[in-house]
């Protein structure tokens, strides 16, 4: 068994009793850090950066050395998931991802792989390794992946979008596509959640970016139950569900089998406590625009919610992704504060 | 006084008995239409379009005429307000609005005008004018304006954002320039909307349509008291406020001085009535996405959600504008299953 020096992020998680709230931030690892821009130029592209180990590994760690938060996170992308399955992508500066084919009819989700992420997405799994030998103990690592209805929006959408329309245009239009399709990634998602744990992740995030774009019905239909086979699935690791947008779910949250629930910026936190019960962890949910304010704002908004969270059965975070133009200054006085809290 | 012939889009807003429930659209007057689009081609563009009043107010009517809506709205922009306080935008092609000159200084702020409305919006008064006498009667108008936050986001972003990150660092970091600027668009859409109700609409709608990424705490300082000080000011028309993904400030929103509340599709109908309580119509909430639905599915959703908001107190609506990529017959689908409910 591996022996963790700070393994604060896990027993939160977990809902064991922690002497100080523990924090990370997701997109920590990214163009916040002069030293991520440096790799990132060095790798030519982001999907050169994602897909080469020893560069995933060295961003994964930055933060841990940089900012001093109590985990890593592998460096990658929801989307490598469709890819694996068969439908490739590219990163276009300043426009986001974009799917070349998208799948349109059950004939393209027929042909859709269930790949063997040892195989498809070796690079990953590699970085991992990597990761997990440079840490050598000193913080957890966390794996992720992208919800299955998350997924969907990208391959059938074929690019990011506000509305995701032609995505939502399947859900009521194509149900037993739109199901035979969540089925796959959900099947995917399972068995490369699972070579990330054998790998070393020490727990796993569930990233719904998009929840919040369907009416509470269609969440309840198209993307819960697919979350909830990915938990019932997942026993080896603590897994944390984060379904931005999805205020109106935070009941249905608190019955998956999963340790812990992310809180975006608009859910108020007695709120959310309430309606999610006391047997997970949350996590979150401070808005990244705090970090733009003043030090001392910034100290103060952040000692209000963990005030407002309590110091257990807590881990601090922002509300979604630190935005790209933070200064890293502002970021380690946040993290700083956390750690700093009642000690 | 003016004699309507169909008036239950005005009784519903008062919580006056109706004998069917009044249905429109929000966006109705716009792409979906193709006598719209011939209209908006012959105007050359879309601020041409909204700039000469027979123009925008032939495209007004057409709904009216075409879709069978139980009320008109004006067509034009909530960006018609910032222009007339002195900060022009343009409208690009497949980007969107685009401010070349935004506010980042306190001095910026004290540049801008509150205009009077009958000089730099003479376009839409009289826009409003010609609709009334076209009309003649028919079905109420509903004149509109963006709520100040909105307006904010704009007006310093310059652009369209996912996160309006610009904008809300200015809530963040300088308080006195934020407040000024909210006062000042705040007496500019009191003065507007007064303007729009004195040339004849029958009922005035707020759209906070970035409501949705401002958390709890920041929409009660930043968002919330300027739409009270309009709903205080509104004292001859009824009220529509419509904050989209405002869905934490609901409890709030039924202590405004409104006649009625807008849902978008996230917000639980029945949770929506308890929170806001009884002395509001509620207007909204089918998500625009059920239209590209089959006909059976369009009526069927139709139908629950009018079991589930009643038929008094209510105004049907989609929980957003409806898309461009929308079938007019769809959308008479919809439109029609209201109006034959219950009868």
């Amino acid at each position: 068994m591996e022996h963790l020096q700070n393994d604060l992020l896990l027993r939160a998680a977990r809902g064991e009793q922690v002497e100080r709230v523990p924090v990370w931030m997701m997109r920590q690892a990214g163009r916040i850090l002069a030293e991520y821009r440096a790799v990132r130029a060095k790798a030519g592209s982001f999907i050169k950066l994602a897909t080469t180990p020893e560069l995933a590994a060295e961003v994964t760690i930055q933060p841990v050395d940089i900012l001093g938060v109590d985990a890593a996170i592998i460096f990658s992308d929801i989307l490598v998931v469709p890819e694996a399955m068969g439908l490739p992508y590219i990163m276009e500066e300043k426009v986001g991802p974009i799917f070349p084919t998208t799948i349109q009819s059950m004939a393209d989700v027929e042909q859709l792989l269930v790949p063997d992420p040892h195989e498809k997405l070796a690079y990953v799994i590699d970085a991992i390794k990597i990761v997990k030998q440079e840490l050598n103990g000193r913080v957890p690592l966390i794996g992720f992946a992208g919800a299955p209805f998350t997924l969907l929006c990208y391959m059938i959408e074929g690019k990011g979008s506000k509305t995701f329309s032609k995505a939502k245009k399947a859900l009521y239009s194509e149900e037993v596509l739109s199901h035979a399709l969540l089925q796959k990634i959900t099947d995917t998602t399972i068995a490369y959640l699972k070579a990330q744990i054998a790998a070393g992740a020490n727990i796993v995030q569930i990233f719904d970016s998009w929840a919040g774009i369907l009416s509470p019905e269609q969440y309840r239909t198209y993307s819960l139950p697919y979350i909830a086979q990915i938990c019932d699935a997942i026993t080896e690791v603590p897994v944390t569900v984060f379904a931005k947008g999805a205020f109106f779910a935070r009941e249905d949250m608190g019955k998956l089998n999963c340790e812990t629930i992310g809180l975006d910026w608009n859910m108020d936190i007695a709120e959310s406590r309430r309606l999610i019960g006391n047997s997970k962890t949350l996590q979150g949910n401070l808005d990244p625009c705090v970090l733009y304010a003043s030090y001392d704002e910034i100290k103060k908004h952040t000692i209000t919610i963990i005030e407002q969270f309590g110091t257990q059965r807590y881990i601090a975070n922002l509300g979604h992704g630190v935005y790209p133009d933070t200064d890293p200054d502002k970021v380690k006085c946040f993290i700083d504060t956390v750690k700093g809290y009642g000690l």
